[in-house]
């Protein structure tokens, strides 16, 4: 998508053949940088302190990170030492696990001189397969936006949840591709940013990305959603998600569910988007069975920010010596979605409607 | 309440008789400060900056503005101005009108001398009200605490949204007064604090006067309540109400109604806490009806906390340039409230439930 009317992607190779150039994402909203990775510990470090996140580009960034590893050390113990160090940058990242696996097997096929390109070349691969899903994500996804824009004859009001946008992945995003598409293809679309506490990605990212492709979009606190909707502020919702269940439960960023539930009450369609891989065919009760990560009380306690001058500071907003919890992602039944957007299609957000979508799982199911 | 062992009020008699104390609330939670209160202008001023916040102590400082007012100038015309001067300051608040109107028409019935002492007295009548009235919503609301520590044999966890503490009233509160009273009587309470973006009232003073009781409490995101709930987490929500219709429709800070809906997914109870004052008896259908205060978008898009040197600061967390909606407050419908609170006792939440409690307004309905 475009930052200021120029094309990017999140991780793109650079010009010299032997590195890649990623957006250094700990420095958005304020301030727009690349940087440039060329070894295993530059791609480490960049994974590691969130110069790159989502899960999605986690994993393309770890198979160029595999691919460095194979000009420093070809060897099969180098290959072994790299995927070791690249899986201990996010442990519970399941897409970067799934991303090193593929590209390791493939380099075990071949001798240790044509590694390095053929790493390079399998994780290229990675980068335009997800592509290639988000696109389609938003292929199938733009419909609903259509819909609603030609019954109602103005502009379609959709909110958005934390960031499924195209910074948490190499370009279009989930959540975020059908809105992109609607905006490419002349729909009239304004989003309804939630700020998502406590770490604002919607607030910092998702308002950043949609600005910077020109996307007219309004950034709300999350306390805020509800009321919109029982005003008719609110045609559509769809969120991302970061783990589904084979019954369509979704397990995304905390507040979610609250969204969920106000659009079923108003009437209004909520929507998810998300790749094949975020679903968990082993799962059939998001809430009884997902085990929710507890972060940091310091999200909660603190923010950084821009200070007027131009410097960044860290405040404390929180009485100081009360207790705090940061439970990182809620579960929203599959009750209260409408349908899952998937790059296969639309799907009914319960056990038929994934099957559906994915026959080859009838067996396995 | 207490601040560390010791009992306080947010407004009270100052020994020399002629004057009143008030707590800063402009700086906490960070610094505990005390102001003095003399004159007119500085009663204006301590409403005007949310030096003092919360419609029934705005009401009592505005009470005791109007006794300054009158060692000033006692005349006629001193009392029209200073009416005037006070209820300007914050405009739609309805409790500030109620008791400017109360000690003016006091004081007309006297001759100048004796205004002063009429007016410091009525004034002192008014907030000896408040806190009985807040003490009577305690009284009533206890007992749902005291049920489910009886029926479960552990620790109650009560969720509340903003400021509903004593530090809005004289002292109690009206949501937190059942807590209060609860805690006093020995029962296990323990309070997860709603955040309440973009304001930051629960984590900045719900925190700070629960801290000061020694209340047990937790601060959690906005986000975090239907999460909690989905996990049996919380026993029971108690809030307040800035504006209570007719039928029970309950309009308070934003993101009241996002924890309504989720406490009836998951079987619930919530419970409004109001004095009859914020009863609009004229209004039938809240969502409908009560206009809704869109307020600053600064308050999005920048954050005041303190810096790890003790110093304070404001810094900006929204990406620049995106717009920015704030409406203040919305609307839970009576459906969603499992009752509400009053200085009367415990009402169903629609037409025939306040009936109940206040028939004398049934001949007025």
């Amino acid at each position: 998508m475009q930052i200021d009317g120029r094309p990017y992607r999140t991780i793109f190779p650079d010009p010299d053949g032997v590195s890649v150039q990623v957006i250094d994402q700990t420095r958005l909203p304020f301030a727009f940088e690349l940087q440039r990775l060329a070894s295993l510990d530059g791609a480490a470090r960049a994974i590691r302190t969130m110069v790159v996140r989502g899960a999605p580009l986690i994993g393309v960034t770890a198979a160029y990170g595999l691919a460095f590893a194979m000009r420093e050390d070809a060897s099969n113990a180098g290959l072994d030492h790299a995927v070791a160090a690249l899986a201990a940058t996010r442990p519970t990242a399941i897409n970067l696990r799934w991303a090193l696996d593929r590209v390791a097997g493939n380099l075990r096929q071949v001798q240790a001189p044509e590694r390095f390109a053929r790493a390079f070349a399998e994780a290229g691969r990675i980068a335009e397969e997800d592509v290639a899903s988000c696109r389609a994500i938003g292929n199938h996804g733009v419909g609903l936006i259509a819909e609603i824009a030609q019954r109602t004859g103005r502009t379609v009001n959709v909110l958005t949840h934390c960031n499924a946008g195209w910074l948490a992945t190499v370009d279009w995003g989930t959540a975020l591709a059908p809105i992109y598409v609607a905006h490419e293809a002349g729909l009239p679309v304004h989003v309804i940013v939630d700020e998502t506490r406590p770490r604002n990605q919607g607030a910092a990212l998702t308002a950043f990305e949609l600005n910077g492709h020109g996307v007219p979009h309004t950034v709300v606190a999350d306390n805020a959603g509800g009321h919109l909707m029982q005003h008719g502020q609110v045609d559509l919702c769809i969120v991302g998600s970061d783990r589904t269940t084979a019954s369509g439960d979704v397990c995304n960023k905390i507040g979610t569910y609250l969204k969920a539930l106000a659009a079923h009450d108003n009437g209004i369609p909520f929507y998810v988007a998300l790749p094949f891989s975020t679903i968990d065919w082993t799962l059939r009760d998001g809430v009884a069975e997902i085990p929710i990560e507890e972060r940091d009380a310091r999200e909660v306690t603190h923010l950084t920010g821009r200070l007027a001058d131009g410097g960044f500071a860290t405040v404390e907003v929180v009485s100081p010596g009360s207790p705090v919890a940061n439970p990182a992602f809620d579960v929203t039944p599959g009750r209260l979605v409408t349908g899952l957007i998937t790059e296969r299609g639309i799907a009914r957000a319960d056990t038929e409607g994934l099957l559906g979508l994915y026959p080859e799982r009838r067996q396995a199911a």
